[in-house]
């Protein structure tokens, strides 16, 4: 047995009184232990220990992180975003393995322990961005876990020789199978999204859509999802992200779709975006639907936002849910802890004996006090060794 | 002739050179002078020089900074919070002199050097909080030029009393005249406003209304102001806080709205929430309207969020109005500087050689760097004293 790991003083939850938190062999073996001679310990004073922060949605190929900054003249549309995010790639030399190492160590520094990353494929990259992130996954495996959705961001159909780079990512191992706009970008839904959900079925894999559709389009690729979701059994197996048509009010069609999302248990990960409408997280949630949290793109050609925190991509959550009371601010921090696990199908999750020690110690009064203040986190736990420390990286 | 203060190697707007910026008598004296032998120089390389942000919204009176953490468990409604709000005051024994300081404290750090605050005004708090904030006010000059307005947060008519209150208020020297949803709190919208707009008149003050009314409603109250302003001649002396009901989609008044509220000068106070429709700054802008930035509570009893930094808001300004081009985000920064400093009638602002020392330097590859990465500010400076330096409050 490796040396133990005891952090005193710490609190759980919106438990009062502080304990002492054990960890073993990866693993949190129990709480309310004494140090004993050979056990290191760390003082969680003033500290709240939460599960390890998971970002559900970013795209670690293309963040511009440490790079020189970039000077957006972009155009308005959507359309204007993805040609021009194509033509920077090779103007800006971006190397994805670099610029995703950049973005792991920066996360983990924030107390990301499980980490979803889209990738984009097309016929001009090719799988390259997909194998540059895998090299980086291999490279940070003892830090942060990630799984890799193969992007058709540019589209597939639209584009001949797409979908056989998209196999050849799922076959390379690439996790999930990726999808956009089947309506707004691809103008083929059907032919879209049969073929995503073929090549899940083919590979054995999950779907991760992005659905950036507003109003009646964005709903009625949902019931194209759903219907395929039912048709293949493939419930809990499907997420979309943004999924900004659910968050439109007074229209017919959003208590269907969540009834529909939630009997087929399709996901929903958001980014808690403010200029535009987006899904009702706190009504989702009382459904029975599980939703996560991403950052989407930090600081890239889109946009210059963003640093990766999932504590305050948890304030964002509560700022745009109008969330104001304590049990609101801890469903937004669930949200970016439990709902982001539950997409990525995680086991060994959570504040149990027995679960991993993946966690986090946040300073705070209390937890909303945690979430609100985002201080530096005070020590970062991955598989039981510390990975980060007071807002820092720490290799081992 | 004091010691001047001489800031090297620093960059001013969108300007690539580094230039130096020398400090007299608390003015700008000039750019590109070199150091001699008796001045005080400051090395400004990596950062930028911006004026001193504006806060145009905020309640000295009632933030909870540094107090026991308030655990909110408040019901839904606007009128829950404000009716809690009441009860909350005596419970927690709030002292609104003390609890000014702590938030005072903490902008300054932050760089703001001018701030409008509301603060509280009804038949139970009296115009206690108004002499609390007038003698925090009084404490703090050096550092921080405040406004303050009086606010009848619980209405006027509704509690007999209230108005000659707000007389008293004026008289002891409350700098403007506030007010509140005409319709949703007041119930009596001519009353309110004619009120309001009658004290103004008496007292020779400006007014700034807390305007939450959403869609049609808020549009009405919005033409009974726009109506008042014109038929007493109070171009440029009204600003409207909030304002949701410019930020609704697909309906027919809003372009009307923003032509009057351009034809009569009214501003446009806004904290850019994402949980509401908000007004369209860019829109607003180009229309030639006045937008400031506001924090609004920072840490009350309404809600957790918030500390009072309008670098952050910038940022809340840029996502919110979905601003992503450089020169957008220089514009969300703008609302926090220049488009507060108007709002408050300020004279002598600016970067221009014989405006007032009231200057921020933040470190930034690029302006917009600087923004949306937030770093502590290295150096704030007030009437060209330092006030500020590398995140911290500076006494002297
Ligand atoms: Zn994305
Ligand atoms: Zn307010």
């Amino acid at each position: 047995m490796s040396q133990r790991l005891i952090v005193t003083n710490v609190r759980r939850g919106t438990d009062a009184e502080p304990t002492s938190l054990t960890v073993a062999d990866g693993l949190i073996a129990g709480y309310g232990e004494a140090p004993k001679g050979n056990d290191r310990v760390f003082d969680g004073s003033g500290c709240f220990v939460i599960p390890g922060l998971v970002e559900a949605h970013t795209h670690l190929d293309k963040s511009l992180l440490g790079m020189k900054w970039y000077v957006n003249e972009v155009g308005p549309r959507l359309i204007d975003r993805i040609d021009n995010e194509r033509r920077q790639r090779r103007l800006l030399d971006l190397k994805p393995a670099e610029q995703a190492a950049r973005q792991i160590e920066a996360v983990v520094a924030f107390g990301t322990t499980h980490l979803r990353s889209h990738v984009d494929i097309d016929t001009e990259v090719g799988i390259k961005g997909v194998e540059d992130v895998m090299e980086a996954r291999e490279r940070y495996r003892r830090y942060l876990e990630i799984d890799i959705v193969a992007f058709p961001q540019s589209g597939m159909l639209v584009r001949p020789g797409t979908v056989e780079l998209m196999e050849q990512a799922l076959t390379m191992g690439a996790d999930v199978v990726g999808g956009l706009d089947p309506c707004m970008i691809e103008r083929d839904p059907k032919g879209h999204l049969d073929t995503v959900f073929a090549l899940a079925e083919k590979f054995g894999r999950p779907i991760d859509i992005h659905l950036h559709e507003a109003g009646e389009m964005g709903a009625f690729s949902t019931e194209l999802i759903l219907e395929r979701t039912r048709a293949l059994g493939m419930q809990g197996q499907v997420s979309i992200s943004h999924a900004f048509c659910l968050g439109v009010q007074g229209v017919d069609y959003v208590p269907h779709l969540i009834d529909a999302l939630a009997e087929e248990r399709v996901h929903i990960v958001t980014t808690a975006p403010s200029s535009t409408s987006a899904p009702p997280v706190k009504r989702l949630v009382e459904a029975g639907i599980v939703v996560a949290g991403g950052s989407d793109g930090v600081r890239d050609v889109w946009g210059p936002y963003g640093n990766g925190d999932m504590l305050e991509r948890a304030m964002f959550v509560g700022l745009r849910n109008n969330f104001r009371r304590d049990d609101d601010v801890a469903l937004a921090l669930d949200v970016c802890t439990y709902g982001g696990a539950k997409v990525r199908g995680q086991t060994g999750y959570g504040l149990e004996t027995g679960c991993k020690a993946d966690l986090v110690l946040i300073e705070g009064e209390t937890l909303a006090d945690a979430i609100v203040s985002r201080r530096r986190r005070r020590l970062v736990l991955k598989a039981g060794q510390i990975v980060g420390r007071d807002g820092e990286f720490v290799p081992h």
